[in-house]
């Protein structure tokens, strides 16, 4: 059976939030069963007013807390206890598949590198969100912000690591890639997007359609889009400044006078399944690709619903094998830099808290 | 009095749109007039059906017309009866003082720097333009993708000239300014955002505010983001595509069934304005900034009100003497960077046409 860990003490709502959520998904699904890691009072406590299957929760008592506040590497080496290092070593040692946390981001990265480690052949792990879009199906956006300064073969391993979590994930057999750039054609971009279009174009193991704008994200017909980690990260942010700014317009409109307000209640149902539909809470978290098993980091103002979301992506990428798929891909692909730099930047741990800091919570509007 | 060259061949519904919001703005203010510049009879057939005072109407002909698949460059040196190369010279002989056209943004780009010329002291002159926001005051992004690759020397240019911008076309005094970049802190961002960061904090002639995220272009508490081209045009495209997915969904939800199309009927007005409030072409053109005259660059698909807020826009930032507040700017500032790599620079002309393609139209969603 698929066994998830849940780091039950990161996020606003913690724990309340991690065990109603793991206890959501449970519903769901019948194959697996969840690991909560985190204080074992404060969990049973959650736990007791909830009707679950208790031989599918299991809880490891962790009662320290990485926050925001703390220095992520730091708080890696020295917070032993804390449910985020606890949790990781789980999947270390094997007693869990997957993880979910809705801690602090470069808490999770760094925990993530240091404890759990890469896979082989892999130097920048990345942070991919699954972003809401006009055709419905959510476009995967790689990097979005652990990687800020990348070389074209990392660009190259986030578009395999995205159409790998792709195919597991959301059953697309071959998804369509789009490099982000300042124009579609192949000359657009700086050296790096020119360098990695043409890595992009030769590679038999992926679907590329080429270079992409900023619209592609939300309106265009890719399903991945790939991107060194700064400029992903200015794309999610501004697209979920987008959507707080229509958000609030319309609430403001509206909410202007006694008829504006009656007429809302009237399309009540409409309003609300326009949010839902550009709601990054269904479109679960964000997927942290590049690691030796599957990890999820929720949002972390994630509630419960939001939260089981990611706990049933967690389940979905184990039973598709994703990491099986990425491990694969690299054995085909086998671009000859791959191994070295992989090797080489293992000791460069430090560097994906240090690009992702903790308001890359890879959510979006 | 002051005089408006009106580019009235370049964009997608020309010389109509053009035509007729050149004669929407004279109708809102008094103290301008403009030259239309293109086909003499198509023009005239234009206004054979409008009212307006002919006194302020002034027609100079120029048959020809550079397109999006005209190689900028070349065109710019070749089509010397295009209407975009006729209206810059217009400016240059000092027949009017600013310019506004919905041309090919690659052409009017290289027109301006060829022809018209930059003020002395600016290496790279950028598209600056203004952004719906949540609190109605309009964000100014600059660059937008004028300049693919910057230094941190343009980055402060930036801040100036949109600062100069803001206070002439807008009133606003001490317009605050933010960088885009990763995240707020001062650490953020690559060796270009940090040290462009550092230089703008001893900037006195600006409000600098730090760092800034993606989400504060539409949210934020600036009126200033600047960026460098690839990662403003990004944020730009990616807004725009937010926009128009959010537009789409709504659409689609309104017109689901019989039931949702009558009370977006009851709705109606609210959505206008919530389409209003969201809508570029009431935020005008793009500010082609850093030019010894002012340049509005429209909207290629721009309709005859949205034409007009441009015209109107051109004749603002010469009452509010643009220009010369970025000359006084630059004398104050006078990094002794600026004056050196702007000479040196003045040779690379053709650098903004390669930088912002045909799509590069600074509109937003």
């Amino acid at each position: 059976m698929i066994k998830i860990a849940i780091d039950a003490m990161g996020g606003d709502f913690a724990p309340a939030a991690q065990v109603q959520g793991a206890v959501l998904a449970l519903e769901k699904a019948k194959d697996f069963s969840v690991v909560l890691v985190g204080d074992e009072e404060k969990i049973r406590r959650e736990l007791s007013g909830l009707k679950y299957d208790s031989s599918r929760v299991e809880i490891v008592h962790a009662p320290d807390v990485i926050t925001n506040d703390d220095v992520p590497t730091k708080a890696v080496r020295t917070k032993r206890d804390s449910s985020t290092v606890v949790a990781f070593e789980l999947l270390k040692e094997g007693r869990a598949d997957a993880l979910v946390s809705s801690g602090a981001t470069g808490a999770v990265l760094t925990a993530a590198v240091l404890i759990l480690g890469r896979i082989r052949g892999i130097s920048r792990p990345a942070l991919c969100p699954r972003i809401p879009n006009l055709r419905g199906t959510g476009t995967l956006l790689c990097d979005c912000g652990a990687n800020l300064e990348c070389k074209p073969v990392n660009l190259v391993h986030f578009a395999m690591m995205a159409t790998a979590y792709a195919q597991a994930a959301y059953g697309m057999k071959s998804p369509k890639v789009g490099l982000l750039s300042n124009g579609t054609e192949d000359h657009k971009g700086d050296a790096l997007h020119q360098e990695s279009n043409a890595l992009l174009r030769e590679l038999s193991c992926i679907d590329y359609a080429g270079n992409v704008e900023g619209r592609d994200i939300m309106v265009g017909d890719v399903d991945i889009v790939v991107a060194d980690g700064f400029t992903g990260n200015i794309a999610l942010k501004s697209i979920e400044g987008c959507g707080k700014a229509i958000s609030g317009i319309m609430k403001r409109e509206f909410k202007k006078n006694l008829f504006s307000k009656l007429r809302a209640a009237i399309v009540y149902d409409v309003i609300k399944n326009i949010k839902k539909s550009a709601d990054y809470e269904t479109m679960g978290g964000a997927m942290f690709l590049g690691l030796k098993k599957a990890v999820v980091k929720a949002h972390g103002n994630s509630k419960p619903a939001g939260f089981a979301v990611c706990v049933g992506q967690a389940v979905d990428v184990v039973r598709g094998d994703m990491v099986g798929r990425i491990e694969k891909m690299l054995k085909i692909a086998q671009p000859e830099e791959t191994a070295a730099p992989a090797e080489k930047a293992a000791s460069g741990v430090s560097a994906p808290s240090e690009a992702a800091g903790p308001e890359n919570e890879g959510g979006n509007a």
